[in-house]
């Protein structure tokens, strides 16, 4: 009895707080039907979502209304870029293009030696990538601003790879070799992608993961730098943080160099001042840029006059004079070593791209011009591939060189063309100079190279914003930091796809309750005062419901019913849920699983018995703003008609408002 | 001139079209602020994330607030629910069991014996897993309908899989053992996934992968059986069509044996026969179910008074008696054959989990029960853990034997319980009797049941709702037909995953317009009616914006930009677009590529000049409705101060409402 009369009153508070809606909803809402897009012919849709997947840039825009001529001469220009800006090039360009190209030619050079070091080749092997591939870029390339040769992550990854392989001291000539062989399957890799348009695979390495992953690179490429730094002669090969430090400590007592730590120890903090004074002004640019030629050329000079390779001051003795000799027919193109090639080339590929791709976009939106990261794929792609038969290992773009190319005031890829000269003038005239060259000075380019990879900042922004894409992060760091890079990189990628499958997996939904004063349904987490309406439970999918996560979201909807029911039991002046809205506009896409639980939903629902004026009726399933797509499938299905046209609705607030009237019938 | 006066024209236009908006939000609507969610506990925040992603069922809950001797009785009632509906247990319910057990032995008793030798089994391993596995399921499992036993596809798999590695007849011990272990893997499988409660990973195998795979299975299986009803002696090995055709071509002229035929074609018309009156009435489903079990026995009298194994009608020879024995000790712990029945037995285990958990939800939502999908793993993989120990292969649950047992009547699992007890019976007295059955109906009798698995409705619905689906379904099918069916799995998983990280690399966009008399703003494809806003570009992005995707996102809305500044171009009575509002409901979350991404998308905007009253001015970004998790990382990276707070609303409707002053503004 008491609770006959509780339910009176609920009914008639659900009449006065729906009441004006409803009335609003007769006076002035037209209710509207939700569209069903009309029917798309098959090919046509197939051919749009392809076009979307490949070609969303829509690469052949420019070629169309256009003769057979021009279409060649544009077909010249979009594989050849130098063609197009080329016409417009002058001499106030070729200006700013001479400096930039003088400052990263003098920081090319020493990292070359070093980077050369630590892929375990030869020096004169990073100077001659810093020679052909730039200038293949140059012809072929579009981003202005990019400082293309070898960089310290990728050769410290090839060399760590290679290493896995061969011997690169006992067998030295098959490593080269195999060298070769991977570089020439890495640029095969950048042209496949990019001509197939499959350029995004890349932007499934996340950024998060990038960040920790260059931060334990260069973590291991510094640590890597104390045998030098040190002059240690017995040294891991190792590059987890155990073995190095192990390495470092069991030769303190006698294998340490007093004379090389004197060297190295001034010249970097010479060149961490030089850096400081970079950033405290950036007037002063050109101080960190030209500062590690400076220290090579002093310290060559002071082992030369003061003869301290005697003393156990480990020089780089013997760089090989010269251009690049031919290596067409070093290449594996069968055997053993072809698939292992393959395999390195890939990994190595791939991370130049990807470092490659970012470098061009920071740059490309800060003087805004656009990239077509598929063509700037094959460029690299063919870069790679040349260089692979000229003696050249892999090169990309380089964090630290493009961004002191871009201060310089680069305007073009014409600075690459100067670095190419100066590096050629090198290997002709000067090599010979480096004879006396420290190891420790190699080194302390090196660590003041790497230091700029480790982005603090970023790492803490993305705990700042995103747990998960920092535990990503740390995976990745730690990862190469305590085993190698390519476990670092594999947990990076890993994580990566991960996050992706969570997502699908386990997509968010929400209860929704209206916003007072406004006809709008938010979340009730996120919009405290929003209040739930009466008797109605509405719920929105926050994604497409595919066979990844259609019974997870079937079984949430009814959790949280279920859920809504005991609080309705518990406070008994609600009446019992007769509706369950549920918000579609997130739902992007439905597939035939999805169809199947919203089907099972409804069943499910059928067999809930409500009490209702006397009869029991089962709650009624109701959708508000299916997107075209999913319209679509739902007819397709007949879905539509199994819950009943009438049940589905332009926005909630149109659902919510004919569900009023129904509420309120039930008054006794 | 004509220019300008054109400008002002548009200009009245807008304040005519915008006024009516404006003035209403600023009489009748309040401008409600985007929520920012009470910042909440990093571990909290992490707990729950685990929970819904592992524990969305909430397992633990029944536990809560119990004692200690309660908690212990619900544990073991968690583990061996026999404990739980064992107590509610009757007569009338036994009397359903009983039914449905026998009718389900009958059917079980045939097919065993046939799907053993698609595993390349004796007849009676068979048997024999139809009287451990069931017997364990009863007191583990939770599904009251499914049937368990061996089943054609996963016995096909495990056939070929094995036999890649053995030779099933020159290496029968081994190939043997191997099979043991494989079946010790799989259960071991099955359990880690439930018990680490990874269930969800199955759900990966979307339904129309599936349906292609069983399809192309049953395809497979039943050319399979031409040997064995044509009389064929020589048969190939492999089990793709062409291999099949071409022996059976081959053998033609003097490989056929018309006796087998005649009795093979004449018990397989019966069959369908029987199938047919069975669909036809579903009173009579046992006909086709005792059928099966009808030919042997008819036949096999046959056979034995006419001695037709004499003019070459092959006979199943010997069975051997008794039940199960001991195999504990033919597993392989040890050596190069544990890690190859390892990765069988985990391929096995996942589809044998596939079909069950399908068959389980199935019939658990139409006697409308819950089925916990992580428990029910752990008692599939406890059963198959004990079957591998007691001479029996991969158990699941069967489709066809299941949808007889749920006929039948069955009420709980001791339908399952009478079955193995029959086996045990047949095991113990009849077996010598099938000696002389012909293969040929053991044929009919396979040919017969894996027809079902043919499911051309379900691929003509795939069609109809989701031509992405059907191109899956159909690779799987093919895959499996044409090659084999580790290819055709490979296939299947392959284009499920290439969906999802479609689905997350290509999100949806659309242009939103006003759908007139309300204050919605919809997709203009879906609905032709809406109008856009003049000066204002609005864009919905369906999808949460990660790093696979976030790149995309924010050129394909660049690209919407220029798309309809070109338009406004061409159509010069438009104003030019002067607010690019992006619908944010459907984005559900967003990473620190995504907030780059919506930064680079500002600056972009920034760079573009717009004339406004004689200034330029840049088009503005607007937000409208971010999510609860998307305001806070926008809070957190400080992006919404970059933007200004003003410029996120909490619908379109506000924040069209909000720009509209500022666009009369323009007025000269």
């Amino acid at each position: 009895m008491d609770r006959s009369t509780e339910e009176a009153q609920t009914k008639e508070m659900d009449i006065r707080s729906l009441s004006s809606s409803h009335h609003h909803s007769q006076s002035e809402r037209y209710i509207h039907k939700v569209g069903v897009p009309p029917k798309q012919n098959l090919f046509k849709e197939f051919r749009e979502t392809l076009k979307e997947t490949f070609f969303a840039d829509d690469p052949l825009r420019p070629f169309k209304d256009r003769s057979r001529s021009q279409k060649f001469i544009l077909g010249i220009q979009t594989i050849f870029p130098i063609f197009e800006w080329g016409r417009k090039y002058n001499l106030k360009k070729l200006r700013g293009d001479l400096i930039a190209g003088l400052t990263i030619a003098s920081l090319c050079i020493p990292q070359d030696i070093g980077y050369a070091k630590l892929a375990n080749l030869d020096p004169q092997y990073g100077l001659y990538s810093s020679f052909v591939p730039p200038l293949i870029y140059a012809f072929m390339g579009s981003s202005r601003d990019i400082a293309i040769g070898p960089v310290a992550v990728v050769s410290l990854l090839l060399g760590t790879m290679l290493q896995n392989e061969l011997d690169p001291i006992n067998e030295k000539a098959q490593y080269q070799r195999l060298a070769f062989t991977a570089t020439f399957f890495a640029g095969i890799t950048q042209v496949t992608l990019g001509f197939f348009r499959l350029g995004f695979l890349i932007d499934f390495l996340s950024h998060a993961a990038i960040v920790g992953f260059m931060g334990g690179a260069a973590v291991t490429i510094a640590l890597q730098q104390l045998k030098g730094f040190l002059g240690i002669k017995k040294f891991t090969k190792k590059s987890d943080i155990i073995s190095v430090m192990h390495s470092v400590v069991a030769s303190a007592h006698h294998g340490w160099n007093w004379q090389t730590i004197a060297i190295g120890a001034s010249f970097l903090s010479f060149l961490l001042f030089a850096k400081f004074i970079g950033k405290k002004n950036k007037k002063f640019f050109w101080v960190p840029a030209i500062a590690p030629l400076i220290s090579v050329i002093l310290s060559t000079f002071f082992v030369y006059i003061t003869r301290a390779d005697k003393q156990g001051v480990q020089i780089v003795k013997n760089i090989k004079k010269g251009i690049n000799p031919s290596s067409v027919n070093e290449i594996y193109f069968s055997g053993d070593y072809l698939l292992k090639g393959f395999r390195i080339g890939v990994v190595a590929g791939m991370i130049g791209l990807t470092e490659a791709i970012a470098i061009g976009r920071t740059f490309a939106a800060m003087k805004d011009y656009q990239l077509d990261g598929n063509k700037e794929m094959v460029a690299l792609g063919a870069m790679n591939v040349v260089g692979s038969m000229t003696s050249c290992y892999v090169a990309t773009g380089s964090f630290s060189r493009s961004a002191v190319n871009f201060m310089a005031g680069c305007e073009t890829a014409v600075s690459n063309i100067i670095m190419s000269c100066v590096v050629f003038l090198t290997l002709e005239f000067i090599t010979p100079l480096f004879k006396y060259t420290p190891n420790a000075i190699l080194a302390s380019i090196i660590i003041n190279a790497v230091i700029g990879l480790i982005d603090i900042g970023a790492a803490t922004l993305l705990w700042k914003i995103d747990k998960f894409d920092f535990v990503a992060c740390m995976g990745a760091f730690f990862g190469v930091v305590f085993s190698s890079v390519e476990i670092g990189l594999l947990i990076a990628v890993s994580i990566s796809f991960a996050k992706i499958l969570l997502q699908v997996t386990r997509p968010r939904t929400a209860i929704l309750g209206k916003v007072p004063r406004t006809t709008v349904y938010r979340n009730i987490q996120q919009y405290p005062e929003a209040t739930k309406v009466p008797g109605v439970l509405i719920v929105r999918v926050d994604s497409a419901i595919y066979f990844s996560n259609s019974n997870y979201v079937k079984e949430r909807i009814l959790r949280w019913l279920e859920d809504e029911e005991e609080e309705v039991k518990a406070a008994t002046y609600q009446p019992r849920i007769q509706f369950l809205i549920v918000e579609m506009s997130p739902v992007t896409d439905i597939d035939t699983s999805g169809i199947h639980a919203l089907e099972g939903l409804h069943r499910s629902l059928e067999k809930r018995e409500v009490q209702k004026s006397g009869d029991v009726v089962a709650p009624q399933l109701i959708l508000a703003n299916p997107g075209p797509v999913v319209m679509d499938k739902l007819h397709a299905s007949s879905f539509t008609s199994l819950i009943g046209e009438d049940n589905i609705f332009l926005t909630v607030a149109d659902a919510v408002s004919s569900c009023a009237p129904k509420l309120v019938e039930e008054q006794p």
